[in-house]
């Protein structure tokens, strides 16, 4: 099969590799429908985040399941599948506390920008949805594996409820999602943190009520005059640097919660500093499987339409021009068609 | 008056100073029944936090109101009263979350080693107790003000439910009470880490299921060991060293929480080992005032005994051999009495 292979900085190629087989019982093969461009892919395809020897990349995928091994038993050939970007067995003490994303098998996947994919423990990482996914919801489908389920996460994990006041800082795929999960979970404001014209106005479809374009101290004075010099009652960090996530804890009241997803690169927290502030930290990888079942369902119902993130689509082949147009910030989230 | 100041490490002294009077409409002025020192009063003490000049000493305080301002309504002369070491005006919208230490009137009590004091906005406060206090139960009161008050923060914010298990790192006054607070909040197993006898035996009086004497990677791998691999569902952080901090985060389940009350001494947090934790971390100054009404109730009922982290009493004048004991760790706490 053809598929992505990162061999140093801005070095993405497509090429053959070996198709996938079941390796373990709980194994799953799939068949990719899409796939798509993270932008923590963007991380060591610019360098920041050094590889050893050419790396499969990938890991937002649903598709069609093709075999499952002998131990697996709840998918099985011929369903339509979505997985979070990190296994687990959802069994183990981390996973029964809805931290799937620490499970004590867990794997964080890699090698899905490709048309066929191993799935380790299928049985505890994949959901099937209701039926086989009709065409048009396939881009929104794809969201929940991991840009949908990790916007979900900062928002669930930073406290938003209904009434909330939220600020979501990035404008990425994350934090425009970010801001939908605010929307859904009743949050009366949310001021999303962009400058760029596209990005503000799909935070704005999305459910945001006000644009904040400064940043760093600017954008703090802002949010506080916003919020009649409170803060936030929650912030989504979505970014990873140390900017952001100053900019998330500052911009938050005491006894709000900052919500962290962006990985991060280069970050300290002075705890002096930390301390005084009284803001709640949470955050880490989301764990996607907690949230797989509700997020099919409102994907899966109409309610919401995630999948709107994608501005590009481009067939797997031309996975180069997909990285390229995120990295310059052409596309906000690159589509691929295996 | 004969009160105390701090002249310079390891120079403290009692001498004559003006007494106080009210000078805001909003103050009260309370004679003093007991005050005490606390664990933070030794990092100036120590010279580890500098001091401008001679400072007066003291923060946690309990007594009868002499008098009040024009605009006090919520206590009047002859009662007695309890206050936060962080006053509160308690309407603002930080005090009406329950975040009275984060009030936009905040000031830090300082001068309560000494046999009368002023108490600014004393409605947002001080709260009285049923009738006058009786002299056996002047000890439990006065840890209401600031290290019971702060050992409940730290154990509510981390997450102590029902069932939980804890584990306390630091054995000063604060995180004895804090093993106290998690057993009050239906703890099922509560870990307390100490070295000292003398600790060792008030932590498994006020709760404690398990004593850890191993620390940093011994302690992490031991509390790991008692919980079947998993980590604690809550951890306490009474300390405010960079030891400390990295021991509590280290002995949490992914999920988990860390209430970190331990004022922060050269404490720095690496924001990419923090977010593959999994774990939340809340603390900062503790509200006391959110939980006066509650703590009060519990030691005027006999519900809970938290005065018995006093093993030292003085009269006001031996002030200087209070501050050794601790400083020497002889003592865990030393009383006033003025």
């Amino acid at each position: 099969m053809r598929a992505t292979v990162l061999h140093g900085p801005r070095d993405i190629r497509v090429e053959e590799r070996e198709a996938p087989r079941i390796e373990q019982a709980t194994d799953a093969v799939i068949r990719m429908s899409v796939t798509c461009v993270c932008g923590s892919d963007l991380w060591p395809y610019r360098g920041v985040q050094p590889i050893e020897g050419p790396t499969p990349m990938g890991h937002e995928y649903c598709g069609i399941v093709e075999e499952v091994g002998g131990a697996v038993r709840s998918v099985k050939p011929g369903q339509f599948v979505i997985g979070s970007f990190a296994t687990s067995d959802n069994t183990c003490p981390h996973c029964r506390l809805g931290y799937q994303s620490s499970c004590v098998s867990r794997e964080f996947m890699t090698r899905a920008q490709a048309p066929v994919l191993r799935v380790p423990q299928a049985d505890g990482t994949l959901v099937a949805t209701p039926a086989m996914a009709p065409p048009e919801l396939l881009p929104s489908l794809l969201t929940i594996s991991d840009v949908l389920g990790t916007g979900w996460f900062a928002a669930d994990v930073a406290g938003v409820k209904p009434g909330s006041t939220v600020a979501v800082v990035g404008d990425g795929a994350v934090g425009l999602l970010g801001v939908l999960s605010a929307k859904q979970m009743g949050a009366a404001r949310i001021i999303a943190m962009s400058r760029h014209e596209k990005r503000q106005k799909l935070a704005r479809e999305f459910g945001a009520t006000d644009i904040v374009t400064e940043r760093g101290d600017e954008g703090v004075l802002r949010i506080r005059d916003l919020t009649n010099g409170v803060g936030a009652d929650a912030v989504l960090e979505c970014v990873g640097t140390q900017e952001a996530m100053t900019q998330a804890i500052r911009s938050t009241r005491p006894g709000g919660g900052v919500g962290y997803v962006g990985v991060p690169h280069g970050v300290s927290l002075d705890g002096a500093g930390l301390f005084f502030t009284h803001v709640r930290l949470h955050g880490g990888p989301a764990p996607v499987r907690r949230y797989l079942p509700d997020l099919i369902d409102l994907v899966w119902n109409r309610k919401i339409d995630p999948g709107k993130v994608f501005d590009l689509t481009l067939p797997l082949d031309q996975v180069a021009e997909a990285y390229r147009a995120m990295d310059e910030r052409r596309a906000i989230k690159a589509l691929l068609r295996p």
